[in-house]
């Protein structure tokens, strides 16, 4: 394993504008940055082979905290190895905190200063999810990144609430470093989530909050849940400029492949989403002229593969006539595919991002980028 | 690719009691007998990437002609460069003719001396299907052996019938063979069906009218549709004595490891079946111990491999937890995983056959398998 040292660190390496490329090396390994986690909710990023997520260039991916402790249990988790051992991933592993899916999955939810009381949506069980927990649960699975537990309203929402909200994610980040000093691991790190909605002295605020408690990274929560992506770029351009420089930051939740593009080009270091895994299992692929639907009849004697040249064979090996068989016919190998040629092709943005960042290219990269998708990024 | 030349071959390479191991050669490879062929219905091999079928060892697949005539249609997969190419497997193909599938799955089918005529379980069209249309289908496809269309009547049934039906199976015989002389290309083969349920001077007058058709291979039909094991084994007992000896010998549809250990003990050399995929996707795993259930409670916390010494990453890398896990959430890793561990068990019990009877040890080895699964095989 490469990078394997017995410490959390991270290092720029090159710098275009805003954007930034660097490492994060983590005892499991090394993250090269810009970087995008695959989402593996319930401990399989889905539809997916380790080994092909690994083999997409992926050097981490995302577990999600909610799902986790509820089924198979991050208690049981922990007695079979933890998360790594579990799915057979045993390079870098960052869990969120549960509660932007407690607040968007479970029932019955109730927040209060302590934390969110909330039902599984699963089999109907009660739970408490508190700062405190959420880092033991963060622990017990083994995440070599943590995220504090916070509260992430929608935008649009009125600043009185939007303060009150943000406070109390500050407060919780507080009880979170508490919590990650007593129960982490030597080489783990956290991560706090700057809140704030689209308030600019909100997002400030937030920010020199959770820098007085001096974390590994920084995170920039909230602009994920449909507020447009011009909005999105606006707050990043107010707020990533004055996050520190010597700490990754990470974008949660984001995004599109013009979403992330946008934000790396405004200092984004790290990116997760579900679109490539879930457009996927639908349909959708991703190809450099913008996404396609296979099941489009346009596709059913199209004999051309999704990318040829690509290395992937999810991506080279297969036409769009047999990949729109496959759905057609509710076929799992569907899925499989799309799945696998949208990983890649986002590995693929990346490491494109990565070598325009370090070879001072990046205005290039983005027009050719924005050009060939029809994309805007202002 | 071995064994590649312009046409089809078959050499029996070691004997023991009944049991033949030998190969056959065709123009896209050798299939080492006795062989076992994973069912790609729908033109894939379900859940499962073609390279990974190839890993397990297998040397051919399956494929339905009921299925792929409908959807996505044989001409087009004729269009787009034939089933090899469609589904990404340069190997040795057997299409089965469709006549099985029409009598379990169309709607408003009606049999007469000319064929089937039926409606699409997909979208109700109207079809017919005859011994020419469907090796026109065959050929269309690609395949590379090939059957006849017959008629496949469930055991028990009165010898009268039985006998009608096997007189019509033999006439589709002469028109396939007649078919396949103007429709197939070098180094395809033409397989006959041997029907006559289970009464032995009916197979015998089936197979001594297919004989003097002089066919590359014989089948066993008839004998998949729930007769029993040791009705089976009886009837394999009086037919594959008088079947020749220097022709491929395929049991249609069979079946268990006991059923395929059992079959081969009595002089069979080819089989399909669909238990390994489909089992392995409702959440049963084969172990050298038997079948069991991975959603079984008992596995929730079972942190060994199905088989720790399996060269397969399914059997190998993922604990019973895990696949448990993967079952109890609905996720697509969970039926990857059981059918790619099911279909390198079946190849591995095939390769152990083939072995056994190379060396004259087939007896020891059947005693192994009866005692390690507790199956009996007389």
């Amino acid at each position: 394993m490469t990078g394997a040292g017995d410490t959390f660190s991270f290092k720029v390496a090159a710098r275009d504008g805003a954007a930034r490329s660097g490492r994060i090396e983590t005892p499991r390994g090394e993250i090269l940055t810009p970087a995008f986690m695959p989402v593996g909710t319930a401990g399989t990023v889905k539809a997916m082979l380790p080994e092909h997520v690994r083999a997409t260039g992926a050097d981490i991916v995302l577990g999600n905290t909610y799902h986790l402790m509820l089924r198979p249990g991050a208690e049981r988790v922990a007695r079979l190895g933890g998360l790594h051992a579990f799915m057979n991933w045993p390079r870098p592993i960052l869990t969120d905190s549960g509660g932007f899916q407690v607040m968007s999955l479970a029932q019955l939810r109730k927040l209060t200063e302590e934390g969110v009381a909330f039902q599984s949506h699963i089999d109907g069980s009660k739970h408490m999810l508190t700062p405190e927990r959420s880092i033991e649960i963060q622990c017990l699975l083994g995440a070599d990144i943590q995220m504090q537990l916070d509260e992430c309203p929608a935008i649009p929402i009125a600043e009185d609430d939007a303060r009150g909200s943000m406070e109390l994610s500050l407060r919780w980040a507080k009880r979170s470093k508490a919590a990650f000093a007593d129960f982490s691991a030597q080489g783990q790190a956290l991560f706090g989530i700057v809140q704030g909605a689209n308030y600019e002295r909100l997002r400030r605020e937030s920010l020199d909050g959770l820098m007085a408690l001096d974390l590994s990274g920084y995170a920039v929560g909230g602009l994920a849940v449909g507020e447009g992506r011009e909005e999105m770029f606006r707050v990043l351009e107010f707020t990533t400029p004055h996050m520190p420089a010597d700490r990754p930051r990470y974008l949660m939740g984001v995004g599109k492949p013009a979403d992330i593009v946008g934000a790396v080009a405004r200092g984004i270091d790290m990116f997760d989403c579900v679109a490539p895994t879930r457009s996927g299992r639908h349909g959708q692929a991703w190809t450099r002229a913008g996404p396609i639907n296979i099941k489009n009849a346009a596709f059913a004697e199209d004999d051309a593969p999704l990318d040829p040249e690509s290395a992937c064979p999810a991506s080279r090996d297969y036409s769009k006539a047999y990949l729109h068989h496959l759905f057609r016919a509710g076929e799992y190998l569907g899925p499989m595919l799309l799945t696998w040629h949208n990983l890649q092709y986002y590995q693929d943005l990346m490491a494109g991002l990565r070598a325009a960042i370090a070879s001072g290219s990046l205005a290039d990269f983005i027009a050719r980028f924005t050009n060939e998708t029809g994309e805007t990024l202002v």
